[in-house]
């Protein structure tokens, strides 16, 4: 059987539970799961329920919106796959990671295209029949690339998610601003130590001795965006920064593909530049 | 403002978040913070809510029973102390850890008293200002010493749990059928990994990369009871045994004081000789 | 420059350092990196040496069993790439992981193909190149099974490891015996916890809060071979033992793959049913 | 039997492994343990030995200097208790955790005494019997305050190390310059993630899902000291920063008894301002 989500988020009040319960009750939909979260500092309110029974969407919507108030964000989510878009540059190991788990089914996800700045991961993509578009940076300005990649993804048509899987460039603002809270990133640093290019130098500089990777959205602040999932190795002296780097990828391609999976689960709020995962 | 925490497990059925969350609403509670679980497999609902506003416990605890039926397992908690005694032998660190705490205001407990099959420990719990209470083993069969230990606990009035800060004796079950559900363990190694004696050198004789603790209820099967917490730290093959229960302390006085901490806090429900956390 | 590798084990005497160091000096050979350990309890000493310099294997060899006497174990390893061989059945999360890092050029190794009683991987495997052979069990004693998959190991000419990477059949002895020290396995629990079939629904019926894996030699005795690498995730009470068995796979593959690194590197001794690891 | 323990650090050179054990084999000295370490960045070799036997520190360290020419950096402990002095401002949770530690003999370590610029752990110090100074800051400049804490420190003869165990203030160049790698801190979040003022309230505010704490020396530049050691824990969005904090402490308390052990059984190298641990 598969479920609908419902995600809400708005302003906490009194017996918020009870009357989203209740119409859920109405309704004869079976609750398969349920998960509350108040954020008192702001006094907002956060819930996620996965629904079992015959569902008319729209009608759901407007029916929690009338109950809740035009300021409640209400989503809801058929089965349906994501569609996802994969940007990368020369690394292959997040890429790597993302494509032998959708050929083993465990994404609930289609790849629309993977598209590089350079033709070096070309070949794997190609084993695993998605398009590769190559895109490259060379002789073009910042915004002429840029406009050409959106370009490309908007061809695709509607698209849920764009993974920076190891993509190596900085956005503009432009960019960003065409896809909000769909941008996925993995910054290969413990963020917000390290900010910028090439952490692992940094790192090796600082002589740190743990070393971490941070999946989050991509917004205007370069490194900046809400974090979604983090986690870190251990590492010593011994270590050469190119060994942090080495040792770092691991790390890097399962955050990213766990931070993958929680959105393709529609388990995420974003919300003061945080994220709520429930 | 302190809370009242109510949790309830029952088996599941349609609606049952929508009732408990209306009988709430109607008396004007407010729910600070709620969570649910339910568990498919034996298709038992587990839901934990912190309310604030005043409330009468016994006559809630009705209410509670007549709605959700006689088969519903209904607990009330106000914001009193637990009232906690600890078994230790020789070892001080899970002891200290839990005095140091103490000390400082940070466990919603009173210790009632330090019971000990040896005095090495005395001159620590004396600094505390905590009855020390030796009962030796020696010259006494298991069930005699154990009655004198309960004696003992008996003589503290009412006691809502027994923590076994590496209290290093095997008890019966006896004792245990006498604190039912009350009785938490720290077991030095990553259960059910080295059940029984010295699972340091068990771990050491296996050649572990990786030794834990485990933090658990006591039942009547030698460390098979409900596991609450457990944590790791990396060993490799440097480590002597002795060296390996030296680091492994770090883990068990932080595991026992975590899963103190979360029964402390009502957090904790037992089903299916597993612990549901919430 | 690429450099060769000393590994020396031997009993434990006054001065093996300085007369090991001073054969080095003599032959104006570069130490890069040493590393020694000393286990006291088996009076055993190690020692693993990175040396630059031209070198011949043969004579280095005979000249350190003179200096060190008969008993001495001494292997001296040239920076050729390992050939090495994997078995799998039906799950792609290991297998994957290594062909990735090997796509990328990670692994200082050769795969000569991919062995498995199922066809189930053979698409994923003839993306990359690699013999696949399948060699079903189905009709076939465990015997003759295993037979024809040592003669197709055998045909692929000298091997160096045989990876079991989600390998799901028990080996007999005859099997391990014939690749002594050569065979690695990945089990999908914390050893010694949860040994035989289905880790992940025992660890589930126990209620684990932490789940691992555990990279391996195989050796007669099931899931008691010497632990090279260990690693763990944390879990709770909301997973499923199909979802622990999920996120089991994400620890799995990167425990196996280190373990593959470390003995393509030359880092692991055995000795006393343990690793070594320098 | 206890031991010497010999480090040396200079620019590495060929034979150096070969010359230093030689002298110790003509000296009739058992290397019980033996570490090294090329940072091949800066050409510096790194050396840790534990010696058996009879030795003549000062002329041991002649001969070694005279070996190894005047530039090699030697040191000779022997197994002499460290004198350190604790400086702590309200928090117990390192000082307890040392003090308990203490209490049961693990640390070869006096402590000659406990300077608080506040009263309020006394009480807990009052109960080990080890000399509590207090020296309010108010009314002082911060050169007054930190003069009579020198003053103080220096009334107890010889020091090893001072233990800032969650001394609140910020140290000024005079006192770092007056015990120069003798100041051991612990910082509560993971360096250089959130240097400065309220760490928990920077990582709750920038939405982290890991906290970590990091023990260094000091040194002139705040939070930039060499780092001894790291370590984290998970959080999530649910955590409010005080949560954060409280829970902050077990890793600050673990990590910072660490990093003491390790400068007690002279483990640390400091150079190019990072930390070699052997």
């Amino acid at each position: 059987m598969q479920l609908h989500h419902v995600l809400i988020d708005t302003f906490d009040a009194k017996g918020l539970v009870y009357k989203i319960s209740e119409l859920f009750f109405r309704h004869n939909l079976n609750i398969q799961s349920n998960s509350e979260y108040v954020d008192r500092e702001h006094n907002k309110f956060f819930m996620r329920s996965e629904i079992a029974g015959e569902i008319n969407p729209k009608l759901l919507h407007e029916e929690l919106q009338l109950l809740l108030g035009e300021k409640a964000n209400i989503r809801i989510f058929s089965p349906l796959k994501k569609r996802i878009v994969l940007l990368v540059t020369k690394e292959s190991h997040c890429l790597g990671d993302i494509l032998i788990r959708y050929e083993a089914g465990e994404l609930n996800a289609q790849i629309l295209g993977v598209i590089s700045n350079y033709e070096t991961l070309k070949p794997l993509v190609d084993k695993f029949d998605i398009p590769f578009i190559h895109i490259g940076h060379e002789n073009l300005s910042r915004e002429a690339h840029e406009s050409a990649i959106i370009s490309a993804i908007q061809k695709m048509g509607e698209v849920d998610y764009i993974v920076l899987a190891k993509y190596m460039r900085i956005l503009t603002s432009v960019f960003v601003e065409t896809f909000p809270e769909k941008i996925l990133n993995i910054h290969h640093s413990f963020l917000p130590a390290f900010v910028g290019a090439n952490p692992y130098k940094q790192a090796f500089e600082r002589g740190v001795k743990i070393i971490g990777a941070t999946a989050h959205f991509v917004n205007n602040h370069l490194d900046e965006g809400p974090i979604i999932t983090q986690n870190i190795i251990n590492v010593d002296h011994s270590y050469s920064w190119k060994e942090m780097q080495h040792s770092g990828r691991d790390v890097e391609k399962i955050v990213l593909s766990s931070a993958l999976k929680l959105v393709i689960e529609n388990r995420v709020f974003v919300h003061a530049n945080k994220t709520v995962i429930l």
